[in-house]
């Protein structure tokens, strides 16, 4: 601790210098007396975003990761949680407590609030604002965008696109050709040619405007430094476009690390960098109540900010790595009912597929294999066992009946004692059966839901480098925007 | 936002000047070349714990405030989380990832793990730790406690105690009858002629070493500085010996603020003190899944620290104001499945009786006087909508039926379809009727709960006044011991 108290005392005196060009007059003018340089500046800037992040998602993480390693209960810390500077954020939005993504994402990349499902516009919808990104392109650093999701989803929309929808892919798909920002990484382009598949592809559009578009792995890794405009898609896609889970990724395939380290190489230049990077499918784990694929999504974020602190050690004085959430998801604790006090994320590491990949490799096949009224749970024991590692003998008897309840809804059949309207409640209009294990396997380890959907509770944010500890403190998140933009030196107009 | 930067920035400046005697030899001798100064310590020391108050409790209060005074959504912050600092606390003891109240008491007094249940004492239950309370009395300075709860519970207890396991109450009475601490006041002392109430009597001890044992309110408020060594216990006790929730207390009660302004006034010296304020029954209403009495005591808590700002206005340089939580409790958080996207926290407002007071008012007299099998929901549902505001026919079919079934538990019929084993889980061993209602209207105002015990999330920690930056970033409970030794600079043995 006193290393970190240490560090931050030193951080604390940081500078205050202006940007670039302005540094001359700076020297040369009745300014504020400091001594300014640009060294001062945070030159190279890495955003990662946990999508549906919070501290709950951390903690889970670092609980996993210690159990699974040790007996000790001693918390293993990540990556970024071991930053000098953590902070608090608030994340509300112009209408409602509890924010989405596009709003939650405006208010990051502008320093606005505006309601829910619209991007970088005011809530009338007329008014767009300038993001972080693009205040930092017009001052001459390059700009990368990677995301676990597609890459026109609202979080990574929300630095280059200004939609009143965020259900508007395509119009946000052309604004990313016309963005010049230098590389996008991760998932697909949704709705490259429309809803209707009858616009003008919007990945021809990019490629018109200079972009190269790689969708292979041999591609990717042929990228080198000088390549230009790239769009680099996964050559495994998952879920709605996206690269699969981490805890379902494939030897070989690509990572949101390898999406970073390569996004380093491109970017780097001596007028610097603005990179956001969003691990998009915590939130999606999230939803779903499957905290294994979550806490696999949050451990492969913590492996691509380890490639940007890789970065930082060459470029100490110049580097800000900022790591947040945009809001909770799911309302995830550590902690259940029926466990008490006591946590077995050991059991975790017994999930084998994502709730995703029990979906399609498994439910789909048996449902379209089988005849609904000849369907047995019996059939699915062993595919639940090795996916989930759930042992459905040794399962209480309200979760048995729980299970077997929700395999009868995912087979259709509506058992008498039912209400239409807690087949929500329940599952969240997931597969029954799915959702109902993923609980079932989390209650066992010891992890709470109450939600499908995002919930209120503040995000936490780390910080380490460069102006990292004007990130400490209890903020609400349009105040990352001006954070970052005063680190990087940019005037808001 | 910019004053809370500017703030932290000077904070961080702050110099690490020795304790009181010390200065001098600072000033003659070859120390560390910084300019040493009595002014630079904190003499006035508050500590407050919100036990089972972490994140999710703090940002549930705000959003009621916020909610039950505006249609905006823009969070009304509480006097403590305007503090400049933030920090985030790791609360793990030393056998389990999920602490209880007298492990995580130890670490915060003693900056020392130890296992659930033990206070002030190493694993093996032999080695005895020393609190900081002890450390600032040793000093010079007065000490004082107050909790919400029995001034011989695990917290409180934590700072002057030390016992193999929290349930020897009347060893920890007797303990603070030993003290010499300069004043007690909140809860009563439990079991103060032991178990089996054969043993001396602790508070009879407590008088025969010189303390003044108060247990009305015309003698608390009848006590004046200068008034020596003071126990002073409510007038008006609810559940086990505590004071009542906040939501219960009846004009011209006693408060948590009350108790603070009154120690502030007798612990008021030139040596200085340390003051510890629990607000005790957050984590008490918390277990029972009752916001409404949660949010409540987080307010009054609130309303206590006010006090401590009014004192700091007074002594700037040498005052410093920490609140933290001791673990979360109950894995509340601000989104439920059933609403959403939406909260209701209007809805927190109608709640008038806390799960007890219903408990005690309303169900109590009601099985007493009612047969068994002649009870009828119907006879309580003005009573429910007055104590918690639901319009039962207003609810959903499934929450109908959850309240009707948790009735007939509450009266003693077992429907068919039950479990023994779902007891616990639906109704944490608390009367079913009671947390059912809390939980439904919990549900309405989008509130959710994974569990009836602590959970496994770091709190967090906010800090005003003379090294406060100290307890910014994200550290383990036990440094809070160590961030206060040296802010007070209390030297470690």
């Amino acid at each position: 601790m006193k290393k970190i108290i240490g560090l931050l005392a030193v951080l604390a005196l940081g500078f205050q210098p202006l940007f670039g060009a302005g540094v001359k007059e700076s020297q040369g003018g009745g300014n504020t007396g400091v001594a300014l340089a640009e060294s001062g500046r945070a030159k190279y800037v890495f955003l990662f975003i946990g999508d549906g992040m919070a501290m709950a998602q951390i903690s889970a993480a670092e609980v996993f990761s210690t159990a699974r390693s040790s007996k000790d209960v001693a918390v293993t810390r990540l990556e970024f949680t071991r930053f000098p500077v953590a902070g608090l954020t608030t994340t509300y939005d112009a209408g409602t407590f509890i924010t989405d993504s596009a709003s939650a994402g405006t208010a990051i990349a502008t320093g606005n609030k505006t309601l829910s499902g619209v991007i970088n516009m005011d809530v009338g919808k007329t008014k767009r604002f300038k993001t972080i990104a693009e205040y930092a392109h017009e001052a001459g650093m390059k700009v990368g965008i990677v995301s676990s999701v597609t890459l026109n989803h609202a979080t990574p929309a929300s630095f280059y696109a200004k939609v009143p929808s965020r259900n508007d892919y395509y119009d946000i798909a052309v604004q990313l050709a016309g963005s010049g920002f230098e590389y996008f990484g991760g998932g697909l382009i949704d709705q490259r040619t429309g809803k209707n598949k009858d616009q003008t592809d919007a990945v021809e559009m990019a490629k018109k405007a200079g972009y190269t578009y790689i969708d292979t792995n041999e591609g990717f890794h042929a990228l080198k430094a000088g390549a230009g405009k790239v769009i680099a898609v996964n050559a495994v896609i998952q879920d709605s476009g996206s690269m699969p889970y981490e805890i379902d990724r494939k030897p070989g395939g690509l990572s949101l690390a390898d999406y970073t380290r390569k996004g380093i190489e491109l970017l780097d230049n001596p007028a610097g960098f603005f990179f956001m990077v969003e691990g998009g499918k915590v939130d999606w784990a999230c939803h779903a109540n499957d905290a294994g694929a979550a806490i696999g999504d949050v451990l492969s974020l913590d492996a691509a900010i380890r490639e940007a602190l890789e970065f930082a050690r060459r470029h100490p004085q110049e580097t800000l790595i900022v790591v947040t959430g945009d809001h909770e998801t799911g309302g995830l604790t550590i902690g259940f009912a029926g466990t008490q006090y006591n946590t077995f994320f050991d059991k975790v590491a017994l999930q084998k597929r994502s709730y995703v990949a029990f979906d399609s490799d498994v439910l789909k096949p048996y449902k379209a294999r089988v005849p609904q009224d000849s369907a047995k749970l019996e059939d699915l024991l062993q595919a639940i066992q090795e996916s989930f590692g759930i042992d459905f003998n040794a399962l209480s008897d309200v979760q048995k009946e729980q299970v077997r309840f929700a395999f009868q809804r995912s087979m259709g059949n509506e058992p008498q004692r039912s209400f239409a309207e807690d087949q929500y409640l329940l599952y969240g209009g997931y597969e029954p059966l799915t959702v109902k294990l993923t609980q079932v396997m989390n209650q066992t380890a010891g992890i709470g839901w109450t939600s499908y959907a995002h919930t209120g509770v503040p995000v936490s944010t780390f910080a380490s480098g460069v102006h990292a500890e004007t990130f400490g403190g209890y903020y609400d998140n349009t105040d990352l925007f001006h954070k970052l933009a005063d680190a990087m030196n940019i005037k808001v107009q």
